[in-house]
């Protein structure tokens, strides 16, 4: 009898959710004895006053969160030079992500996205029915205009790019983006998530494009990827249509009160972006006199192509066995690279020691 | 030149989106000398070890939360007597109705709900482009099971009730949910936010019948609303389903810790329980005499019917400018009613002292 009544609720399942099927279960996280340098997250201690802040919102557990999240908008639209209307705060921008996919997309429509790009975006595509039409973009500076607004892209409903790019680390000039976005007449989604440690931003072409949406977090260069803190920044009438369709007291009074506060002490963290990108060259030149290639970054993290004899996969397995976590990809063209998040010294030589011993030991085993 | 782009990307939304138009400005939190008695939160501190799990989880602030909420999952299901995979972890039951609207409806897909209910149903609705079934239920104490299983609802993908209901505070036998659940091959969608004010709840029944999934909530009988904790309870195959199609990374480390530390500490609330259920009878007892009807209640709320001459808003407004903050609804039947949230002793006798006053004023006007 159990399982006829299962068979009878899922076949009650909508089309996307019977095809995406049962999530398998989710990892654990690493032990933290390891060197974490998997995730792009930058190891470094919430201020004093953000600290505070904190604190002080956990004394109020038991109010409902501020409706709309109306004080912590007002705060992002402050530090970004708009008004709270241009502005929808959400938990990391991977929620709004999710959000401009339900407002823009039905099924048979399609998106594009640069390739290679954050692959959660599949299955919002394909939890809309729609398609994600995927234009590769690895080893170009600049953006592939003409493929993005001619050829199969064109029917799509929103453009995503993000500059910096991830995980490539390369970044094209505004100028370039602004090509884009004044040559369509599409949504152009920009992720601007690592765009605090290069040397430039899109924030001025918000007021001046209706069909640019920004993407910015908390998660990286202000060192809260556990508080759950994203913005989306754009044309009014776009941000009021996708704050209609966000869930009720979406963020709780965590997520408001530090985002609130970290964007108020903004100079409390150039400290620590000096330090991400001195580190993050400092290791380049290191990863070089070992045989990688290292495209310039303008992120907190390298894409190093690792030396002849060996792929991404056998590093990765290497360096974990020292106790070292990196990232590698399936995408094509990336097998052969490792992506290392720049975190504190004392974790970058523990990196760079490790890739010492396992250069040391692949020339012996030669 | 921004009017055309802007009207170019609005006509791509998709149709739930353009419908639905943009959202209005959000209301600001009321100031915080009113006696807030509007939304059924529960003003009880943080037990000392729940805030320590607080305090200790800021610390991690900079990584990811851990994936998939699995420690929290198996802290609820430890809780509930059931395993991990029983569990779905999310911002509040809101953000797991939300998810069970994406999972089950498509366009022109219905869903059946107790009426009055919680109002933000039409909006995820809409948002499917389905259609949201009301079956009319404020007088009876008993589910009306024939206008759920045949008649309109028949078609619905889905059944929604909440038990104990809001805004009634009325509770139906487990045997009468049992027998619904047992008759249904759909799935029912039991919201049990209140269930810990009442006499019974329906967690034996969900190993037993894979068509039922319980709503839980930390946020009113556990005073964490403005944290964010809710769950979904319900069979491995259909909670897989839902993990699946639930945003990556959906809460923050707070949400998490804070929920875990609760679920392990729930003794440290059966002091409130009581205080809640005694005071919850004291107000109903008061209310009486002065002129209300009062529904028994088993919630941390009381649904009361305002003595002749006045109806609800008139009321609201009354208590508003004693310092008083009270709910009133919209919905037929309920236009002479006032909700009353059950707080501390004093804002329970600041509610009394108001209403006092207003009765006296009213008697003298007469």
């Amino acid at each position: 009898m159990i399982d006829a009544k299962l068979q009878s609720v899922l076949s009650s399942l909508a089309q996307p959710a019977k095809e995406l099927g049962a999530q398998s279960p989710g990892r654990r996280a690493p032990d933290a004895r390891y060197v974490k340098l998997n995730t792009n997250e930058n190891p470094f201690p919430l201020p004093t006053m953000v600290w505070r802040s904190a604190i002080s919102a956990l004394e109020r557990q038991y109010l409902y969160p501020e409706d709309d999240n109306i004080g912590l908008r007002e705060a992002a639209a402050d530090a970004y030079g708009l008004s709270k209307d241009h502005v929808i705060a959400g938990n990391g921008s991977s929620e709004l992500l999710a959000l401009i996919y339900r407002a823009f997309l039905g099924p048979g429509d399609s998106v594009a996205m640069i390739s290679p790009g954050f692959s959660f975006n599949r299955k919002l595509a394909l939890l809309q029915s729609a398609r994600l039409l995927e234009v590769s973009w690895i080893d170009s500076h600049s953006i592939p205009i003409d493929q993005l607004l001619f050829g199969p892209a064109k029917e799509a409903k929103f453009i995503l790019l993000a500059n910096p790019n991830n995980p490539t680390g390369t970044f094209v000039s505004i100028a370039d983006i602004e090509r884009l976005v004044a040559q369509s007449d599409r949504l152009i989604v920009l992720d601007e998530a690592y765009v605090d440690f290069a040397p430039d931003n899109g924030l001025r072409l918000v007021r001046r494009y209706p069909n640019l949406l920004l993407l910015r977090t908390l998660s990286k260069s202000y060192a809260a990827a556990g508080i759950r803190v994203g913005f989306g920044l754009g044309h009014p009438e776009i941000i009021g249509r996708l704050r209609n369709i966000q869930n009720v007291f979406n963020m709780n009074i965590i997520g408001q009160a530090v985002g609130v506060s970290i964007l108020s002490h903004r100079a409390a963290y150039e400290e620590n972006h000096r330090h991400i990108k001195h580190e993050r060259e400092r290791v380049a030149a290191q990863l070089r006199q070992f045989g990688f290639g290292v495209a310039p970054s303008h992120t907190n993290f390298l894409l190093a192509r690792v030396p002849n004899g060996h792929d991404g996969s056998w590093w990765h397995a290497a360096l974990e066995s020292h106790g070292i976590l990196v990232a590698v990809f399936a995408d094509e063209g990336l097998d052969d690279c490792i992506r290392i998040s720049i975190g504190t010294r004392e974790q970058m030589d523990s990196f760079l020691t490790a890739v010492a011993a396992i250069s040391e030991r692949m020339k012996r085993d030669e």
